[in-house]
């Protein structure tokens, strides 16, 4: 029985990781978004792939009081003995709804693009993009990527991570296809809504060439620096005792078969 | 009732973290590892303190088939539906044993340095070193951060480390007094150890300036990419199933009360 | 703002539970199997349907060394410090594979069933399950909870379940149609398989009423139980680092690129 | 290699579980308690055992809004996709602080007892616990299980479940050292506090034989079906939303340095 991976692995001299050697090739030298980058795809990227990867990064870290920092905060009320137990706490929330954004319009969009041959101007991506909205509209679904709760006219993220990308010769097919999806959505949904900086984040990171069923993960690597933040804040100037008192003093019984 | 923080808060134009607007300020302009600093320790840190930190992080993301690879791989494998619960598995086994050496070591160098004048040569190093080993010693308790189960000589890790520490001009206190420690402990232990790299992680995260009861979580923060890397490593090609038959096959039933 | 509740509320002096005096009503007078199907249906289950739903939580406590057994001692291994993070990663690991099949199945003949006239005769149930089953296959899909991947000829678990449930008057719809889809699946499928006892319980849970969304959660609490007694094992009789030495020490370098 | 084990194993044809057919000795037979506890005791409880265990299980599977609950609630809004994950985040607040007094207190009232010739009336378990009391205070530390947030006179668990205990013969030293403590702590501390419910439950566990280092396990057992009853009540008449807007809408901006 052997186990194979090119990750890890050490001998009493050595630590290799990534067939580097981790302390000549890589500490002192590589980034740590560059490690994390390179942990998944298995080649180093290049410094304008850093950039925009660590924008990301950096676009996903923390959202102030979202329910995974509260939920976060209360399991480090709870059980103070148990850091882990409170960052995978907060991490746990990173599904579907509040976290999968970034994942869902990353594969969205990796699912419109495959097999096609890609149009080489915003006439040809604006006609693509219609008829994916068409589509997906058609098949009673939503387009993820799509509104945002808070801005509701645009994401300040947005056209800031498209400049960045642009800026380093990484605004790619995904990028452009969401882009165009944000022109022409109106005329088949009825009412124009901004891209959701979540989403722009996995249209960068499809467009870096990384696994689109893995994009929920980078969004989740990024909450776990937010959730340090949120976890060294409560230690400084807790709220989850207020949050759980102002929850459970203003609990009402109600009948169960009401 | 209200809820004070100094990290995200967001309103319909403008995202805010640390006080700084998040598209303007630092999306694309900040590494991640510079952020995951600020966020804990609420101040940018130079780029000699990020090279120092992304260092650390890079030894310590990956260290290939711990028991937290392992649990993440055969959690992904029984719920391939929730990455965040395969991450959150691997990230729960963080705890006192398998990666707690980090925060342990920097604990005890800060609560051995707490009060002191500090040291101006090596003997007075040495000399505070023979003193804290003796103490702890004394205490029947061990010194966290000697001694690596696979390193037995010199782990590859501790040399580097202390050597990006001293040519960025961060090798304070935490690392003088653990180098010491190194040279002292065999009058006092009977037998010369190595320092683990991972203690050696710890004191420079401590000379960093970070507050040490939130070291365990650094460690943690390194372990997320680490874990990303083995959860698209067991996409790729997996070793979960034959981990989990390996041991199924090889159940042997024992009766209770034997 | 008011939260609403229909489960505890304390006073300085009382202390209710789904609206009775837990220590007057409940305490000494509620089996613990009762009180987790009341917390979930809001009614007290009948004797008859306490000793259907008991027994399929003793079928699915424990299974021996699975995949969330063996994370679960592994996360124990490196953190024996928490051990609601061991318990917490072994039940991350109860998603859609391996411990789905409860819920999957009562999920599909919950809806198999909704707006039917039910047969009233085993060749009206034979018909039904021929049409689902039929229906099933021309969509491209499996029919959750036929075979077993140790259990091939016929899973031992099945008749006795179906046998306590007929006991007690509550062999309902649910399980009928599952009957029905093992006698006829053959016609359509080709070959005979096996009625899988996990899925039989999750046909049971559903006869009993409960609703089919939260069926996964009782299989959790089942596993809860089987991983306590696992974790305890751990303690007397430990494999984690055996299992976890076994899949390092066999662990092979593959180039990336191969 | 062969990995040791007396819970579950099968064969094409049978399961067994500790050593008994699964299905010929223990499903319809045996309860979901009786199953907990054989699970960890590796002996089948008497009814009288039974009786204390589940009373003790029901006395701690809700409290209502704690943070374990709301963060449960939280997880679940945030990815309802995973009801495991939001059951384990739950868990993961089962720690030394909201949920640590039941192990707490059986520990302590454990160690105190161990090497001791056992009292045979009031007086002498009043003088064992005074002998105790005024030991742990001239330690400087807290005796477990004394004192309730709520219940500030007397938590009305308390004497239902010595009650329970007494009623079948298993009022046994750990009990009898917590009632003494009960009786006599106000000498040393100068003033008079509760018995905890939850430190009780400890002590009742204890007496069944129960292994103390895994108390706390059957307080997490207990809340598993707690968390499930909140998780149903939350698809019911969620209250995640509201709780999560109740601290995001009155987030205040603090400057960092103030």
């Amino acid at each position: 029985m052997s186990f194979p991976t090119s990750l890890g692995t050490s001998t009493a001299d050595e630590i290799h990781l990534l067939g580097q050697d981790l302390t000549a090739d890589l500490m002192g030298k590589v980034g740590f978004g560059e490690l994390a980058f390179w942990l998944v795809a298995l080649r180093r990227p290049t410094p304008s792939e850093t950039r925009v990867f660590e924008a990301v990064l950096v676009a996903l870290a923390d959202h102030g009081f979202t329910p995974t920092a509260i939920a976060a905060r209360l399991t480090y009320l709870s059980a103070p003995d148990s850091l882990q137990g409170a960052l995978a706490a907060g991490l746990l929330g990173g599904g579907s709804r509040f976290l999968g954004v970034t994942e869902d319009c990353g594969i969205y969009l990796h699912e419109a693009l495959e097999g096609r041959d890609l149009p080489t101007d915003d006439a040809g991506w604006d006609a693509l993009a219609l008829e994916v909205v068409t589509a997906t509209r058609a098949a009673g679904k939503y387009v993820p990527g799509l509104g945002h709760p808070v801005h509701k006219v645009q994401d300040p993220r947005t056209p800031v991570l498209i400049g960045i990308a642009e800026d380093e010769g990484l605004r790619g097919p995904h990028l452009r296809l969401f882009e165009a999806i944000g022109r022409v959505h109106e005329q088949v949904l009825g009412r124009k809504l901004p891209l959701n900086g979540a989403g722009v984040c996995g249209a960068a990171l499809a467009d870096l060439g990384l696994p689109v069923e893995l994009l929920r993960g980078f969004a989740l690597l990024a909450r776990a620096a937010g959730l340090l933040g949120q976890l060294a804040e409560e230690r400084r100037r807790p709220i989850g005792m207020d949050a759980y008192l102002t929850v459970d003093r203003n609990a009402v019984y109600v009948d169960p078969n009401e």
